[in-house]
């Protein structure tokens, strides 16, 4: 046990340790190089964080995180607003962007069906993605939801919904084997799915 | 990278980043986690850390981190005035705290004697220590700094500087084989101290 014989310290580290994955003594650290720091410094770190809970606000297409009323990736002219990608999450939109691959505009759900965690339909912001589908402008929307039951759930759910038109096209990640991945460690089914929908080899 | 599509979170992130230890994807987790937080409950992590810069003092006996004019252990009646033990900051008076096993007072010399750093003996809390020490009440003094160059440095200094009074007693950290370690791993410099200054086997 970390004994810090000042309450205004032992405030402090309790704070930081409720950041994720932050225990007492890394909580500790952080709480030492704040008091190492300038005055002006600290405030500045402050101010960010005040800065993105007031202000920060929910994309009024798309529901990404957003400095304004359109998010960054919707209000860019050079994105294709014919193709939605539909994610669970905001996270998910950041390690999408981060790939680079994607040039299309994103539809965040706010997580996917799971009755166990007491999460509906209702709960998700199905009913706009579904307004956006319904736009004759889409032509193709692509759920990047997690390999899991919840997510092909959610993904059954929704596609059951969306209107049957012969240029909408609906896609799904690509499964198979990770890049870099040696075959022995890769689960049986990942593997087989790999091989079922095996695609053209390509120099 | 991290692609981000917002600069509010960009700050958070960058600012979060500033901790010892974080990187951009874990900043990233801090800053998504403050978004699903409650506005009061950010609020007050932001206030404990606030507080913290603002109102924490320096005890004005051993330069310990106060809440007030003197540390708590300072200011503690049942903590024994007349054994001071010298550490090198702040983060040493809680490591030793956390081990229950010290009873007495402490001294933060702010540093260690380091040319290579320009640290010299100006620059620590040396005289205050003097001042302590010349107090008859005072009975022992442990050094309780790290056992490297500077330390040792630092130590003899200092110990060159004290009053010689046949009552005064000082003393330094056993060094040995930490507890739990397997004799094969331990370096050769230790483990020849540790038989040198053995000790009486007790059960």
């Amino acid at each position: 046990m970390l004994s810090l014989s000042s309450r205004l310290v032992e405030k402090a580290v309790e704070q930081f340790a409720t950041l994720p994955g932050i225990g007492r003594k890394t909580a500790l650290r952080f709480v030492l190089q704040m008091l190492r720091r300038d005055k002006e410094d600290v405030e500045t770190f402050l101010e960010a964080i005040r800065q993105l809970k007031e202000s920060i606000r929910e994309c009024a297409r798309c529901h990404n995180i957003s400095d304004g009323e359109r998010c960054d990736i919707c209000s860019d002219p050079k994105r294709d607003d014919t193709t939605i990608c539909v994610v669970e999450n905001i996270q998910d939109v950041i390690s999408i962007e981060s790939t680079g691959q994607f040039k299309g505009v994103y539809h965040v759900l706010g997580g996917v069906i799971s009755p166990m965690d007491g999460v509906g339909p209702s709960d998700l912001h199905i009913a706009t993605l579904l307004q956006r589908v319904e736009a004759p402008a889409t032509r193709e929307v692509i759920f990047a939801l997690g390999a899991t039951i919840e997510g092909d759930t959610t993904a059954y759910y929704i596609y059951k919904k969306f209107p049957r038109r012969e240029e909408l096209v609906i896609t799904t990640l690509a499964k198979g084997i990770a890049v870099g991945n040696d075959l022995e460690y890769i689960d049986e089914l990942t593997l087989g799915r790999s091989i079922v929908n095996r695609i053209r080899f390509t120099l």
